[in-house]
């Protein structure tokens, strides 16, 4: 069958192939990928069938119905994978923005019954047309960053009807527009009014009554493991329920004290282990012991807390833990669709080197939502998710920094064109 | 004469105007500003020339002709002013990002040939068509985030004949697009190797064969003050000889250390001291009391210097002086153009409120350049430089985190389709 899309003149094609194909990429894994200056890659509809140096092009494959993109000598590279966002909920925080800007600190906020539950009484109060119609518009802003894959997760539900609205709506998204949408339920994501005091009690409701609804339409189980949230070992018990049940398991740990969340769900299995700018180097030990966790580093989340500590990622990849980057898009401390620039904020504030931070929001993060068959590099047989960008060596990514550097944004072999911001 | 453009519906009307007209604000001028909810502004050509509530409108004035732009309820604010960047220059650093990531300090690269050195052999290099073409493309992609002034400094040439071309090239590119381009001499970028160890002769050669060729060419002339580059005295008497050739005065001062820089240039007269992230409380007072010199703060230059050593804005600012905020866009210590990442970082790392840093890249920065009387705000009489923004409130501009949040941008009167990223 003759090429439907062939990207032609790509001055560097970052493939990401050719590491292992059976673990996500660890820092020595980086220097075997493969990096072709001066190639071509092409799809058959939505799956990649052919890449190579232009060189090598099989020209008979072209027709007049194939569609040529001209990259000019620029970077060609697998779209982004956005593993980690609170994608639906209702209204914003802005108003705190202030507060914070007093010295306010996040858990301040939500001790004064600000936070994460102004989102969810907003979010409550909200339509399913109206949650819907904010989902759909944030998904166009991710795309013009070229992100083609977005995790979405609930969590300004709390209770059944709104949990289940959110994952709905989330999947609703995903069928409405060009971007992948991943379910994660995360109706832990704080004790809600009705449960105050009983966290447990509330984990104990979701389990019963939320999870079983949700085989099938969310992929994931994610839980907030944190003071003020939810201890080690009630995670630990909801977590285990939860992979009873068949779900995938994730974590929100160490995000701002060193409570041993990121390890014990390791144990337990997990995706990934999310946040960990408290995590020690012991449990980073035993997450990497484990080989089968992703740790995802959510740089822009301190810059925007006002902390000064962030995730040691250069300590953890040289520990050899496989390191994936998100935004961690969110009302409250992450306000930001931006991966570009939480990529260059992993290199700048935890150390990570463009490669691995490059790898971060794509393979790794591919890994970090169980479809790294699928997506996440390019490679024959892969989603024809790809990226034209407008630099000509991979170096000048997280250099040109806040910069959006993305040219033109391929889902599934379909080119779409970006309306102007 | 009726309107030729009309902006209507605008849900905050950030007009900026209503504080002193004879100095750039100050903390306690805020409280002062007219933001007008429901509200238009009307201009004829390239001026305003009426803005009011919704329920003021002369609708006699709009005929078949007028161009009618309906802000949907979104935020209208100034045009940004971009007032302290390094425009021209050939070739990137980015290879130098991995070697800061290792450790590498800015000025142990510069010791080393590396920084402002490289870019330099790389200008000198350039033709003058490749500047420019650069320099079309920089400003294409400030305009993209609503600049419609921007502030051009020399820098990169250091000898006689590249200067000249640097400050040629700033100009021509300001009459080639619509951005506005202000350009300023900053010959005393650092000591060209043809002079290593003999910084006044140095100074002495900018005086005598360099500036007096620039009149009414350039209209700043600035200086880095800086261990490494050019000493308070050298520095002294070099604004001194610049002043008595009619050029206004700038100065790059406590970016790394505090040598008192900034206090010397505003008892010159300086319109602008720049940096000041080692700015001590005590001249941060004689320049306030100076009561003609706007503080430009950068924020992005620490971040991307991987600094702790943030300006003290939000103290400035209590001491009763005006603040600006800029990128300082250039190819070594801050790449990038994303003015609205600079504002937000100033109020998370510099403590400024949302509506001080709006100041700070309209108005404030309009004086920071000597023409507060032109633009910077939306005033009867000023040039129609108009961003609509896609927020309904200005307290969510600096929340969103690093987006860009401009839907249209106006220059002069004149609507531009912005290209897609
Ligand atoms: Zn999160
Ligand atoms: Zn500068």
């Amino acid at each position: 069958m003759p090429y439907t899309l062939l990207i032609r003149n790509c001055g560097q094609l970052l493939t990401l192939s050719g590491g292992p194909t059976h673990r996500p990429l660890t820092g020595p894994d980086l220097a075997s990928w493969l990096i072709l200056e001066n190639a071509f890659v092409a799809c058959e509809n939505e799956r990649i069938v052919a890449l190579g140096l232009m060189a090598e092009l099989d020209e008979s494959q072209i027709t007049p119905a194939t569609q040529i993109v001209d990259a000019q000598g620029k970077v060609v590279m697998p779209g982004l994978v956005e593993c980690h966002t609170h994608l639906v909920f209702a209204g914003n925080r802005a108003h705190e923005f202030q507060r914070k800007l007093q010295g306010e600190s996040y858990l301040d906020i939500l001790a004064s019954g600000g936070g994460i539950l102004s989102t969810v009484r907003a979010t409550r109060a909200a339509s399913e047309a109206e949650l819907l119609d904010n989902a759909l518009r944030h998904l166009r802003d991710f795309r013009r960053y070229g992100v083609t894959t977005v995790e979405a997760k609930s969590g300004y539900g709390l209770d059944r009807e709104t949990e289940l609205r959110l994952v709905r709506v989330a999947r609703q998204a995903g069928r409405q527009q060009p971007v992948r949408v991943v379910p994660t339920f995360l109706g832990a994501h704080v004790v809600p009014p009705e449960y105050k005091g009983r966290p447990a009690d509330y984990l104990d409701f979701l389990a019963a009554e939320v999870l079983p609804a949700l085989r099938g339409e969310a992929e994931f189980v994610d839980i907030f493991c944190e003071q003020g949230a939810f201890s080690v070992e009630d995670s630990r018990r909801y977590l285990q329920q939860a992979r009873e049940l068949g779900f995938g398991l994730k974590i929100h740990a160490e995000q701002l004290h060193d409570l041993g969340g990121s390890a014990m769900a390791a144990e337990l299995g997990a995706v990934s282990v999310d946040h960990c700018d408290y995590l020690n180097a012991e449990d980073a030990a035993t997450i990497a012991a484990g080989g089968q966790t992703v740790v995802v580093l959510l740089p822009l989340v301190p810059l925007f807390l006002r902390q000064e500590t962030y995730a040691p990622g250069r300590q953890l990849i040289e520990q050899g833990l496989p390191v994936a980057i998100s935004t961690d898009f969110n009302p409250g401390s992450c306000p930001s669709k931006n991966l570009w620039l939480a990529l260059s904020v992993a290199c700048l504030k935890m150390g990570l080197t463009p490669l691995e931070a490059i790898a971060g929001v794509t393979l790794n993060a591919a890994w970090a939502l169980n479809r790294a068959t699928e997506i996440g590099s390019i490679a024959v047989g892969k989603r024809a998710d790809i990226l034209v960008l407008d630099v000509p060596d991979y170096q000048q990514i997280p250099y040109w920094l806040g910069e959006n550097p993305v040219r033109e944004v391929i889902i599934g072999g379909v080119t779409s064109a970006l309306e102007a911001p």
